[in-house]
């Protein structure tokens, strides 16, 4: 089990942030996300509000931040965080490839889009995942319903679909990417997912639908089920002006703290959040 | 009288930050501060946190928000905002040259340093200024007691010797500039502003001082004085989440509302401050 100071979620601008600081301060941490950062700054068309960096693109700024990155010597790890289990004097961090300890917790995992699917918490990982490219093994040769928000979920699904027998895409938030042909396009509204011992079916306003497995590719994770016992605040996670959660040893920054969603207020919380971070494991109240 | 939607007071990242999203929000604001932006920011050695401008100076940091702002046309008044007083409807705002006022306030005016001195706010704007530049000529002729935190107050009490009879300087925070050598230098410590309808002494631990006129030129106003009836928490501007204050229209951000004293967290909490500015303007709930 490899034990870290701290482990950030995402790597938008709050989680980068949080990383440098962390860095700076030489903690020993985890920084989860995707490799290219943040796919809402990637496909951003035009930034004017980012101080310092005047008319960019989302792909200029993007490559910047890679560039800071790169010259701290911080790397992104794409393992998917499934779940952070709160354990008293120490957090279990579970992605879909490892676990990890860590006695603080950074989250930015950025907006949550939507609320959980009935059916979704009690069949995660008996059938329901968000990571179709970690799990398409498992499927191969079997049917795969997929809900997808965004450009992303179609990269997925179409990688998907060169191991399943069958995979029906519901785009739930639409996507400019072009899906691959084979690919059963499905219209209408998700209303369940349902199985016993493992998800058996995904119900449509239109009827159930027979699957193996089914993907929920949101652009993040709820709050809730990534972090069981966390306080929310009107569907986002709770936080005093420390950055500091209901649970001690775990803050949060950026979009998934509530609204404006604004690039500069994400990194300006990342940097709050670390520090508050590092306040807390230099008083050494932590028993990990 | 000028009347705007917004001030901002401080050219900070706070300030500035939040200046970027009143203009593109096409909002009618003035900023009020320094034409070189922040004397904190532009004396750092090394800032390595700032995501997207790895490794910068803070000269090189300062000189790309002036690119900044230019490119957005955006001017800084450098106007000393004296004090704003919330008229229920909207703020009147006092500088040094002129009144305004606005239906919003947005306050960036950095960290306090230090408590005000007995007599400094019964006797300010009778002897007792903040902008020794300002009011030199007034002083023609005349003997000048300043007390100065850094480098600008250096400069100033060197202006100020140019036209009045004497200067007198107290060196409250050190600084490397080179006082002017006719410039008499304290020791010792403040303790207070005497004089009935104007400042007639500074007294000194060592005993009173004969002026016609004190400046203290700290590094930025007290909360409490710069608007009569702002909340304050630990010496800092109370805040919620959206950056709002006790008194309704007005805003802050930055180092004023609490620590970390940091430039991304300064600038998200202009973004955030500036923003909700915006919407409460947009209600129209205000009077103005």
């Amino acid at each position: 089990m490899s034990r870290y100071d701290a482990v950030v979620v995402g790597s938008g601008p709050a989680g980068l942030e949080a990383a440098l600081n962390l860095k700076i301060r030489n903690k020993r941490f985890l920084l989860f996300g995707s490799h290219s950062t943040s796919y809402k700054v990637e496909t951003a068309p035009h930034i004017r509000n980012y101080l310092g960096i005047p008319d960019v693109t989302g792909k200029e700024l993007q490559s910047r931040f890679l560039d800071h990155l790169q010259r701290m010597d911080i790397a992104v790890s794409a393992e998917q965080v499934n779940t952070i289990y709160p354990m008293g004097t120490h957090f279990a961090i579970a992605t879909n490839q490892n676990a990890y300890e860590a006695a603080a917790v950074i989250l930015c995992p950025g907006a949550f889009q939507g609320k959980p699917l009935p059916g979704e918490e009690r069949l995660l990982g008996r059938g329901v995942g968000y990571c179709a490219t970690c799990d398409a093994p498992l499927y191969k040769g079997k049917t795969v319903a997929i809900l997808g928000w965004g450009d992303e979920a179609v990269h997925e699904a179409n990688f998907v679909a060169e191991l399943a027998k069958t995979v029906y895409y519901l785009p739930v938030k639409p996507s400019a990417a072009p899906l691959r042909e084979d690919i059963r396009l499905l219209k209408g509204q998700a209303v369940e997912i349902t199985g016993e011992q493992k998800a058996a079916a995904l119900v449509l306003d239109s009827g159930p639908l027979e699957v193996d497995g089914v993907f929920l590719l949101r652009e993040s994770i709820a709050p809730g089920t990534l972090v069981p016992g966390i306080a929310l605040k009107d569907g986002f996670i709770q936080v005093d002006s420390d950055m500091r959660t209901n649970l001690e040893g775990c803050f949060a920054a950026g979009d998934c703290t509530g609204k404006p969603h604004q690039y500069m207020r994400a990194a300006g919380q990342g940097q709050t959040a670390a520090l508050s971070a590092v306040s807390w494991l230099n008083t050494g109240n932590q028993q990990f």
